[in-house]
């Protein structure tokens, strides 16, 4: 008797802690659908290779989640009325999937050297916000730094949308989010903006 | 010889006017398409049936305006420089025409009645931001005041994203914004704040 509640237990636990990935991941796919639209409509006005090419790195991370979402969704269905819910979740996550195939789609025709048309440059209108990449060196002064501390969008006028750290992605970083050497700040401002936040990477 | 400099005229006007109309539906379906993920994910989190049919209605706008864009592409090329330039451009009005059919595919798990799972409540996480669809009757206060007028966001707290006028769309309308009779307000903010948009809009 205790033994099968025990296994009852278990099976709610892991259920439990299914349901937190599944949601973890599926948040994760719905930022990184979102920023790669974001960038790659950014990457083609401003007619940016560096950005189109995050954009395929995001296609890659996106692949992966797929991958681990449908694998805990296969594995979470033990009803037909959870499986039918589970359906639902998996189109979200097929569906997010494609705007992120799509999103690379856009990049390809900037890295394909087809994107220089001057029609994109005029859509990008008044606005002539600029969309970077820029890597942080060991020795610039923003290391160790919280965005908060260095007071960084004070300083540059720049709005860091999103950093990468080797394979991790941090979105919408806050103002404590710790900036790390190496670290690919995506950030988007002015030219003069982008060219101050440059010079602090370096 | 006067005939002909008018006949290269035409031609020249043609092409111009006709690059304005490309950009102008490029843009077009670049702000429709970022809308409708918006809207998509927003109606998923809030299980709402009314913005999912929104994203319908998009999506109906989308495919015409991608029938649109490719006549005029079709039409444009003149030399093969130009039909590889225009070629980059269908590749870009075809990748957005993909995001916004995924978008619908995400609309369409609201609207078929599987998207009450409790994980998509989860993912809307502290913000509580709702997206409502409200209709302007001939009796608010609303009618023929432009926005900035009756400081909409000021009072309701509300975020006004778009404006559906019959078959126009009207994306991130400005403070000149006139509001008709009729209008559908496409909206975001707090559920209390959303809740004084809809009594105003009575």
């Amino acid at each position: 008797m205790a033994e099968e509640v025990e296994e009852v237990d278990e099976i709610v636990d892991h259920a439990i802690s299914q349901k937190r990935n599944v949601k973890d991941i599926l948040v994760e796919m719905k930022d990184t659908s979102e920023l790669m639209v974001d960038l790659a409509y950014s990457a083609l006005f401003t007619n940016s290779k560096d950005i189109a090419e995050e954009v395929q790195e995001l296609e890659q991370k996106m692949d992966d989640l797929r991958y681990e979402i449908e694998t805990l969704l296969l594995l979470a269905a033990r009803t037909p009325e959870e499986a039918a819910d589970l359906s639902g979740i998996m189109h979200v996550a097929v569906a997010a999937e494609n705007i992120a195939d799509s999103a690379e789609e856009i990049a390809d025709v900037v890295l394909r050297g087809v994107g220089d048309h001057p029609i994109y440059k005029t859509m990008l209108g008044e606005a002539e916000e600029q969309v970077v990449r820029t890597k942080v060196s060991s020795r610039s002064e923003l290391v160790g730094k919280t965005l908060g501390e260095f007071r960084v969008s004070t300083k540059t006028g720049c709005y860091i949308r999103a950093i990468r750290r080797g394979t991790q992605w941090i979105y919408n970083p806050g103002k404590d989010t710790k900036i790390m050497e190496g670290d690919i700040l995506i950030a988007s401002g002015s030219e003069s903006s982008v060219d101050v936040l440059k010079e602090l990477s370096k």
